[in-house]
């Protein structure tokens, strides 16, 4: 009996046909699932150990370690047994007071806790957010390229997709003209992800205007994505998108994740800069109160270990860590430049990526930037993220995150197999 | 100008009358959502100090504290800086091995760590599990009394809900017969807690199996909700439905939160038992990783600490946590029977609850259950959760996992309020 329940007539209605295509089409957009193929070409009897410069995870480059001050705090608070609890809703207060604090810092106005939501990572912010705007009918723009999450949790939430293009050519700015063509009624919000992933680009305080500028004219509320605040290595300072919440109701999300260098502690936020009450006469507030209620938490000693973690890193930790990345774009940067076969439109100064344009007119017989990026993993056992996850076809992100050795390595590597595949010139 | 703008006829469109009515709905039905209206009724200026029997989380009492080997794993795990990155989608192997022998050892076969997937406490496991077999036109069969997050859950998820009685005078077992009456060929699947909450009994041998037979015969898969696992006091052992997956497709919850005391560190576990590959064959499997690929995951950390949390807390330990909550429910027990007004049908045996039955007829003024709280918190500054929260009106449930002298305290105080509001006999 093929369900082995000794009665032939028994049928599993989970067998049935089943209805889950949009969660099947949204766990396959996740990067996540993405490098998974990617890492399924490896030739696992290769002679060469495999680099991955696929995702935004640095964590295992001793150079980018968090900072001892972050451990102690964690370990503290734990040691402390008063974090073992449930933690309320919105996450312990003295977290979200710390949080407060320090995105005021950037701010000409005071966040209150009672603005701050804590979340398990940048991603639930995000889960929590498309949840809360997704109505039927409704539509969301998003940056083309972008963070597939985003893409993954409108997909499932019926929420549609609409895509701006950032413009490579102009330091991946957004393109504000077709953000207004694509905007109706029907829009609830646009989002930002500053400093970007997956560009390295950072905006300028005038483009962060424009950007207000426009959503306030079309009415609709920014998601400014900034997990990677104050990873900005080049000319340009990050600035928080908040500073134009007057202009414009800001829903920031963020995360220690980037900046302190643990992804995998999974504490994030979602900070409400409603300088005129928007947002809490759409009731946002509360429904983010009443999402978060049915789903998990941060744990609770992580929350606790928030105010240490902020108040005891010191600045020569960040700024170490912004001349490992300054050094680590630039000679990525260069790498590219004389790699025949693939080009950087603009030279990262922010976050821990760049986007790079396959030239396939020069290489050959490969037919797309999933078919580069399995070829390379195959035959260099180096992993980059195809573009198509980030819905840019025959690009791919490169992580430039990891120390000199290593990145240098792997993008000799790189160079080696488009040399390998170039075309012969006429 | 209303909104600040600066331009009068800027409407922002996430203004609009929302269509979030589900998450409304299901953010209110959450336990945290109900307490916190309880809460709101407390005296501020009242003599008397708060006592809190209304949720699950024991860890305000000293004596309910986590061991000492699973704080030292997890600060090892921490120390030693592997696991500060993302982790797999389904979660670090390690842990999942560890989860796999530790399930494995109650149950007459082996599962393996490719049928456990970690998840953010139980409640993501719920979380995931719901949004899983979420299907237009679905049904699941859910017991009552029950935790409402599956309410919510499947009423933000559009999976419609119908309830089986769990009967008071017969050890809270399920009725099998309104199971039967209730599903039809659109019942995905039914859920079980056990040992209970919110009833505080064990399902015995015989019930499990019934509960396993009745399943088989309507070819819906079971969801064992085990996360109380282990703390099973009275005569009866506690047996994981796992036991009886050659007959039926079981899907167990777990987590480490209630039998290491540490609800706040977030770290839980969905287990497939799947003797028959039914649940492979639907692709549940793939669909619970295209869910977890979307959402966040338990801190690395913690997942790093799993296999020493498992192996190096001693029997010692869980037997004194045992001998505590059996203190603790014969304390409860005996209370409850000399208060008039309230009644409790089935002496606990397991979890850290019981549920108690008001007699209005013997109580001057009170309205129903939710008055009940609110008033016992308003005169006697003591939180119990209203029965209605858990599809039970007219019944209150009683978390009695604290000291001893709290515990006194507390019930001699909810005797007193009883006997204060008695109706004067005829």
């Amino acid at each position: 009996m093929e369900d082995g329940s000794g009665d032939a007539s028994t049928r599993w209605s989970i067998s049935r046909p089943s209805a889950a295509a949009p969660l099947a089409a949204a766990g396959s957009m996740s990067i996540r699932a993405v490098l998974d193929r990617v890492f399924s070409s490896l030739d696992g009897s290769g002679p060469l150990p495999v680099l991955s410069l696929g995702s935004g995870d640095p964590t295992a480059s001793a150079c980018f370690r968090p900072p001892p001050e972050a451990e102690d705090a964690v370990v503290d608070a734990l040691r402390s047994r008063k974090h073992n609890g449930y933690s309320p809703t919105v996450g312990v207060l003295p977290a979200r007071r710390a949080i407060a604090s320090y995105l005021s810092s950037d701010l000409p106005y005071q966040l209150s806790p009672d603005d701050i939501y804590l979340t398990a990572g940048c991603c639930q912010a995000i889960d929590v957010m498309i949840s809360v705007l997704a109505q039927p009918g409704s539509n969301i723009l998003l940056p083309k390229p972008g963070f597939p999450l985003y893409e993954a949790r409108t997909t499932f939430s019926n929420l549609e997709a609409r895509h701006f293009n950032l413009i490579p050519d102009h330091g991946w700015e957004a393109d504000l003209e077709s953000v207004e063509a694509l905007a109706d009624e029907n829009t609830v919000a646009m989002v930002i992800v500053n400093p970007s992933n997956p560009c390295g680009s950072v905006y300028s305080y005038d483009h962060l205007a424009k950007i207000a500028e426009t959503a306030r004219k079309l009415g609709i509320v920014i998601i400014a994505d900034e997990v990677y605040d104050h990873l900005a290595f080049g000319d340009k300072p990050f600035i928080p998108m908040g500073v134009f919440a007057d202009i414009v109701p800001v829903i920031t999300l963020g995360s220690i994740s980037k900046r302190w260098l643990v992804p995998g502690w999974r504490l994030g936020w979602i900070a409400m800069c409603d300088r005129n009450d928007v947002l809490k006469k759409a009731k946002v507030d509360k429904l983010i109160e009443d999402y978060i209620n049915i789903t998990s938490d941060p744990a609770t000693f992580i929350q606790g270990a928030v105010p240490q973690i902020i108040s005891n890193t010191k600045e020569d930790y960040f700024n170490k860590i912004l001349n490992l990345l300054r050094t680590s774009a630039d000679l990525c940067y260069g790498k590219i430049k004389e790699t025949r076969g693939i080009t950087c439109p603009h030279k990262p100064e922010g976050s821990m990526f760049v986007m790079v344009k396959l030239d396939l007119s020069c290489l050959d017989g490969i037919q797309d930037d999933l078919d580069f990026c399995c070829r390379l993993a195959k035959e260099k056992s180096v992993i980059v993220l195809p573009g198509s996850a980030l819905g840019m076809k025959d690009w791919i992100r490169i992580t430039f995150a990891m120390d000199v050795p290593t990145l240098e390595n792997a993008l000799e590597r790189i160079k080696s197999f488009c040399q390998r595949h170039a075309k012969l010139e006429a």
